[in-house]
């Protein structure tokens, strides 16, 4: 983001037609929003694309979610039908929602497969989640799809995912990269608890141990603990960063995500902002690694990218008031 | 708000396409929206109306403020131009904005003026702020006001302030009616700090000391502690509960006329959400009472309605998931 933006935007914000700091952080998103741009006062941002990379994990097999993987493809067709939760959520913003299938284990049709790496991942406890060739496949297959949506005109960008079992790489992906045991990242998914929530932190502990050192790699990291879905995702943020689009974070899958592009693009994560803070632990660890602070904090944990897509009004609020009102100097005093 | 609706939504939203209880507090948000409206599942909130209530305060010219009085009346100018901060909000959001002048210490013309009660409002600390007669008046105002916006077809109503010096008698009114000091409810309001600050406090505490035991009445307290303005806008709460329409609370004025709402007209609680928590530290306390959480937390303290503003998308939101979500029993599993 523009340095020269951001001083312009703050001195812009001190003399707007309210008190000093009246704002809060609508204030500084605004500053954010400008410096990305690097114009004063920011554009309206319009054209908000959320992009659902959906994939199955081998974990899911091993009792670490609340569903059964069959409600991965299920879950899918719903996105094509408008009719899940972010689907709603996106209508009523004007957000533009693509879904697409990177690794669901399931054989589905036309251009929602597209970019499509392999069925389901490996069981991360017990093997590695891909080989390096699928992982460098699903990188470059998220940096093609976040290279479409800004051709298209994206002026913020937001990444989604679905998938049953999708938390415990998410979990295992940031504590690898934050150097944290299991028991302090692994968190209740869709909804575990008891014995199954017991296993699914003995699995995520199991898979960084069994990863070593091969997490001081991003790659690597991708490679041992990730899944398709998660390496597309983390390609497609890395890919908005470069181009200079900004980012907008979900819950935990995207955040690990993110995580991983920072490690992959350093700097990326000063092109990303928090839609919401999810409940799972990890999610907070990583924004606060990534030095982010959450828009929204509302218990959601839904994924699907909807809690970023619930912020999008927020975002544009942020921009509109450093356009659109007033200066101090304007006031008939 | 409609218990059978409240109980139908909450089975619809368990009902969703989504994990139980993944939508938190967006789920929690759809259920009271149905049960304000009485029917599942709820009807797009599409017209939302703010009233601005603008009134000037005794206590201004005592030190209380950063800002010179003179302020208000330039600030209802911007307003009519649609240049003010609730105003890029509510543009972009379509939330129609109308200011009205009950107390502002300034001749002003037009239809801005039409609900005016009188030039300001007594210095709470060494004498009342309202005769009996101008209380009454003022709840009035703001009952015709709140019909008149019920009947031009809002289904969300929003109560926005302004006027210097405006949060001593907001944390007057909600000390008297929680039964605390002066020291627990005192904020900085616009930005007084050091030896303001602790002026401020001492004329909430002398305030509360001078009103003594008649703020057990909720009328006499308004006419010894509250405002034109404040009084005005717990009228106009007070009627859209008795009518059955929703309002959306904002910052700690908004919530002072909530709390005597609540006092005048007992369960108009249940017709209120909290848009977002202010700064203030009264406003918290007294959304405590209310029983209320607020939807957005960003640090704002700007006024004008603007926090419960920002907010109106998440209650866009919350009615559409609960409304356009397929159910688990559509998902083809």
């Amino acid at each position: 983001p523009s340095a020269t933006a951001r001083a312009e935007a703050a001195e812009r914000l001190a003399g707007l037609a309210t008190p000093a700091g009246a704002l809060g952080r609508l204030g500084d998103l605004a500053v954010w929003v400008a410096a990305t741009q690097g114009t004063v006062p920011p554009e309206p941002v319009e054209r908000v694309r959320a992009v659902i990379f959906a994939g199955d994990h081998g974990v899911a097999r091993h009792g670490v979610s609340a569903y059964p993987a069959e409600v991965t493809p299920a879950m899918v067709q719903l996105f094509l039908a408008g009719r899940a939760g972010v689907s709603a959520l996106a209508n009523q913003h004007g957000v533009a929602v693509r879904v697409l299938d990177i690794a669901v284990d399931a054989d589905l049709d036309g251009p929602v497969a597209e970019h499509k790496i392999r069925r389901s991942s490996g069981a991360i406890h017990v093997e590695d989640a891909l080989t390096p060739a699928e992982t460098r496949a699903a990188l470059d297959a998220g940096a093609v799809v976040a290279a479409e949506e800004i051709d298209a005109g994206a002026q913020l960008l937001i990444s989604g995912d679905m998938g049953i079992g999708n938390t415990t790489p998410a979990a295992a992906l940031i504590a690898a990269s934050l150097g944290l045991p299991a028991i302090e990242v692994t968190g209740r998914g869709t909804g575990v608890d008891g014995d199954a929530f017991a296993r699914k932190v003995e699995i995520v502990q199991q898979a960084l141990d069994r990863a070593g050192d091969r997490v001081d790699d991003p790659v690597e990291t991708l490679t041992a603990l990730g899944s398709a879905d998660l390496a597309a995702a983390a390609g497609f943020m890395a890919t908005a960063a470069r181009r200079g689009v900004p980012v907008l974070l979900d819950g935990v899958i995207s955040v690990a995500s993110a995580v991983l592009a920072e490690r992959l693009a350093p700097g990326a994560a000063a092109w990303f902002a928090a839609g919401h803070r999810s409940t799972e632990p990890a999610q907070s660890l990583a924004l606060d690694k990534l030095g982010l602070v959450p828009i929204l904090d509302l218990g959601m944990r839904l994924g699907e990218g909807s809690g970023a897509v619930a912020a999008v009004p927020l975002v544009r609020s942020a921009a509109v008031v450093l356009r659109d009102v007033a200066l101090l100097a304007d006031l008939d005093l």
